[in-house]
């Protein structure tokens, strides 16, 4: 059931399913939006500091909102992004790695209060096969209200 | 040639290039990474506050990414990215935009100083055809020492 403004509390936390992140992907992810070494060319990428073929951490951040988007926003009645706020990569992402995390409501911020939205804060982390933290940020969104006019 | 840490100073500004963003971008990139409707489906997007499709803000970020890499990290000797503060989607991007802006060295955190590399961080603006801006943010970038060991 569609959740709205009024029906999501700060601790509410979505745990995501798992996506599998393949050479393949990180190179074709590479070659259209971040064609620097290291994400497309193990040998360049053995010399840098990674020491291996990496994904571009704009890839994993748009992982992350695949993730967000199948299993947290398809059920909140979401109306856009404002904005991320402390995005940080912890660790890299190597080939064949499967990565997860979850979603939780961290803040709703009073001052984006309008008649037909209000504003929502999700802590995103995303985690390797490890468990350990790859990336997380704060997503700042908008969700409309159950009384929308 | 190649700027390494010593070369950059804050102020710096490197222009960017055009990217021509398309309908068909925009649908092949949200139907990998951000599947909500108003970046998919134009009868959806015309009832959201968007009023016609428009591109994920996951889109532009990895746009921004080519911009950069094409026009400013080319001639740099980055190592990786530490992260991403600040970033806000000002307006929307609709389908035939034609995108472009510029990255600015805005600080080198000296508490990042190793033998090898050093921090900068670049304000990255994008603009739409009329001079407006898109989305801004900071990257939080890793260079290269020009006498690294």
């Amino acid at each position: 059931m569609t959740k709205y403004y009024e029906d999501l509390s700060v601790g509410d936390r979505f745990p995501f399913g798992e996506y599998d992140v393949t050479d393949e992907e990180i190179r074709e992810f590479a070659g259209k939006y971040d064609p620097q070494p290291f994400h497309l060319d193990a040998e360049a990428a053995a010399d840098s500091v990674f020491g291996e073929l990496v994904a571009s951490g704009w890839h994993t951040a748009s992982i992350s909102m695949r993730l967000l988007v199948d299993h947290a926003f398809d059920d909140i009645a979401i109306v856009g992004g404002r904005g991320i706020d402390d995005l940080r990569w912890h660790r890299p992402i190597y080939p064949g790695e499967t990565l997860s995390g979850s979603a939780e409501v961290v803040a709703k911020p009073e001052d984006g209060l309008r008649d037909t939205r209000g504003n929502v804060d999700f802590e995103i982390t995303i985690t390797k096969p490890d468990g350990s933290v790859a990336m997380s940020y704060v997503t700042l969104s908008m969700v409309r209200r159950r009384e929308s006019p």
